[in-house]
C-alpha cells in the first residue's frame, strides 16, 4: 500500500473551489487525513452532509496544528485574519498554499506572518464556475486547466514541487510565475473580463427604454455570456479588485482607451477600422481552440459535470 | 398531402442564418421550391454539394422573379444593391423580409425600393454561433430562440402573420417590435457585448507585458468566453455597427459612465460599491435561467449540433 501524498491537509474554506479541491484530493487518495475549515455553520453541516473531508472544523487554528499543507480558499480579504490566527499552529516543515485569484498582495500579506521552518507557497488553479457554495463543487473542475504557482523569492524547491505535484494529481497542468508577473496575466485574462462581464450587465440593469424583461428575453444575442460570468461569487470578485488595483487599472486603462478609438470609428462610419479589428479578433480564438484550452468535448464533460452539481444545489433550496 | 407554407422561397446569402434557414424550411418541408441566392462560386459550389437548397443560383433578381417569399440573409452592408437589384423582379403579393440584427436602417433602405402590392416584412431570429458560412449552419439553430418581427407602419397584417408563422414553424418564438425600439433593444443584449468583446480581445493582443501565448494558456479565467463572441463574422459585424450607429453609441456612453464609477471605486478601494453591484448582477442571471434563455440541456443540444457542423466544416479545410 502506497502511503498518502500528504499526511494532513487542511482547506479552509468550503465553497465552490475549496470544495471542489476535497472532493478531488478524496477521489485521488492524495491526504491521510482531509480536514475541512469553515467559518460559516451552514457550510459546516453541508459539509457534513456531503461527506468529501474526514472532519469538519470551525477554528483553522485548531485544525492546523500538524497539517503538512494547510490551504486557503476562502475570499482573499478573509487571509489576514485566518493567517494571523493559524500560522503561529504551523509544525515545522509545514506548506501554508491557497487558491486565491490574486497574488503579490497574498504573498505580501501571508509572507511576514510565517513561522522559520515553514513553507509559503501560494498558487491559483485557473478554474472555475458562476457558482458558489459546497454543494456546488465537483472534483473534475481543475482537469485539464492551468494551474499558477507562485513561490516567493527564496521559497524552497521541494515545496514548491510538493504543490505542484498536488495539483498535476487532481488534473491540472502547473506552471510557476512570479506573483507580480501573474497578477498582470490575471488581470486582462480573469479581472477585467469580469469587471467588463458586471459593468455591462449592471448598464442593462439600469436603462428605462429597454425593459428587464426585454433583456431578459433577447440575452441570447450576446449578452447571455456575460451574464454567466456577472454571477460569479460578489464577495471574491470584490477582494479580487480591491487586492489587485494597480494591475487592473493599467488594463482598464489599455482597455478604455482602446474602446474610444472603436467609438470614434463607429461615429464617423469608418468601415475599415472595424472590420481590421474584428478579423484580428477571430485569429485569436482559432489559437485558444488550438491550444485545447476551448476544446468543445472537455468543455461539454466540466459543462455536465457543473450542470449536475448545480442541479443538485438548486434540489436543496 | 398538405401544401407548403410558401410555394416559392428564395434565400440570399447561404451563410451560417442562411444556410441554417434553409435546412430548417427543408426540413419543416415549408418550401415547394427553395432557391438558395450566392455571390461567391464556392459558397454556392458547397451549397450544390450540402444540398440544403433545391436550386443555387447568383442572382438574386433572376432567382427571386415569380417567389412568394425572398428572405435577404447576407451582411446588412450588401442589402442596397441585393434590393435594388431583384425588387423590380418582385410579383404582386410577394413578401421581402430578411434576417439582419439592425432594423431601423433596413427599413429605411429597402421600403422605398418595394414594387407596389408587395410587402417589406424584416425579421430578426436572435440566434448564432461564432461560425461562418454554409457549412456551420444547422437546422436546430433557432430552437427555442426569440424571433423578432419589425414591420414598417402600415404593414400588411396577413402578410406580417405569414412571416411569423415560418419563424414559429422553424422552431422560434415570435415578438413584434417597432423597428426604432428593435435597435435600442439590441444594441444592449448584443451589439455592444459583440463590440466590448471584440474591443477587449483587441486589447490583450496589443500588450507587451503578457505574451499571447500567456493570454492564451489562461483564457479559462474568463476572457476565453469574450473570445468565443469576438471570433464572429467580421463583415457582418462591422455593417452592425455602421447601421446602428446611433443606439450603440448611446448604451456604449451608458456603459463607459458605469464602468468609470467603477474604476473610481477599484482606485479609492470602495468594497462597499462594487459588491453591491456585483451581488445586484447575480440576481439578473437567475431570471434569465428561469426564463428558459440559458436553460443548460437546451444549450447542450444547440452546442452539440454547433459542434458537429463546426468539426465538419473543419475536416474540409
Amino acid at each position: 500500500m502506497t502511503s498518502p501524498f500528504f499526511e494532513r491537509i487542511v482547506v479552509v474554506g468550503l465553497g465552490l473551489i475549496g470544495s471542489s479541491l476535497a472532493r478531488a484530493i478524496k477521489r485521488g487518495g492524495l491526504a491521510g487525513t482531509l480536514v475541512g475549515v469553515d467559518a460559516s455553520t451552514a457550510v459546516r453541516a453541508r459539509a457534513e452532509a456531503l461527506g468529501f473531508a474526514d472532519r469538519v472544523l470551525a477554528d483553522p487554528a485548531a485544525a492546523s496544528a500538524g497539517a503538512d499543507l494547510v490551504v486557503l480558499a476562502t475570499p482573499v480579504g478573509a487571509y489576514r485574519a485566518i493567517g494571523e490566527a493559524l500560522a503561529p499552529a504551523l509544525k515545522a516543515g509545514a506548506i501554508l498554499s491557497d487558491v486565491g485569484s490574486v497574488k503579490g498582495a497574498v504573498v505580501k500579506m501571508l509572507a511576514p506572518l510565517m513561522p522559520p521552518g515553514t513553507h509559503l507557497i501560494p498558487a491559483h488553479p485557473v478554474a472555475g464556475t458562476e457558482h458558489s457554495g459546497p454543494d456546488a463543487g465537483f472534483a473534475e473542475l481543475f482537469e485539464g486547466r492551468w494551474c499558477i504557482v507562485t513561490p516567493p523569492a527564496g521559497a524552497d524547491p521541494a515545496a514548491i514541487e510538493k504543490v505542484a505535484e498536488l495539483w498535476r494529481r487532481v488534473g491540472m497542468k502547473v506552471e510557476a510565475m512570479d506573483p507580480a508577473h501573474h497578477d498582470l496575466v490575471l488581470a486582462i485574462t480573469s479581472h477585467l473580463p469580469h469587471l467588463i462581464a458586471y459593468n455591462i450587465v449592471g448598464t442593462a440593469d439600469d436603462l428605462e427604454a429597454v425593459t428587464k424583461s426585454e433583456v431578459i428575453k433577447f440575452a441570447a444575442g450576446g449578452f447571455r455570456d456575460f451574464t454567466r460570468i456577472a454571477a460569479s461569487d460578489p464577495v471574491m470578485w470584490r477582494d479580487v479588485f480591491l487586492n489587485n488595483r494597480e494591475a487592473v487599472l493599467e488594463m482598464l486603462g489599455r482597455f478604455t482607451e482602446d474602446l474610444t478609438a472603436l467609438q470614434r470609428a463607429i461615429r464617423w462610419g469608418d468601415g475599415a477600422a472595424l472590420e481590421a479589428l474584428f478579423t484580428r479578433t477571430r485569429a485569436i480564438r482559432r489559437s485558444i481552440i488550438d491550444a485545447g484550452q476551448a476544446d468543445p468535448e472537455e468543455q461539454k464533460r466540466r459543462d455536465d459535470a457543473a450542470a449536475a452539481a448545480a442541479r443538485n444545489a438548486a434540489a436543496r433550496r
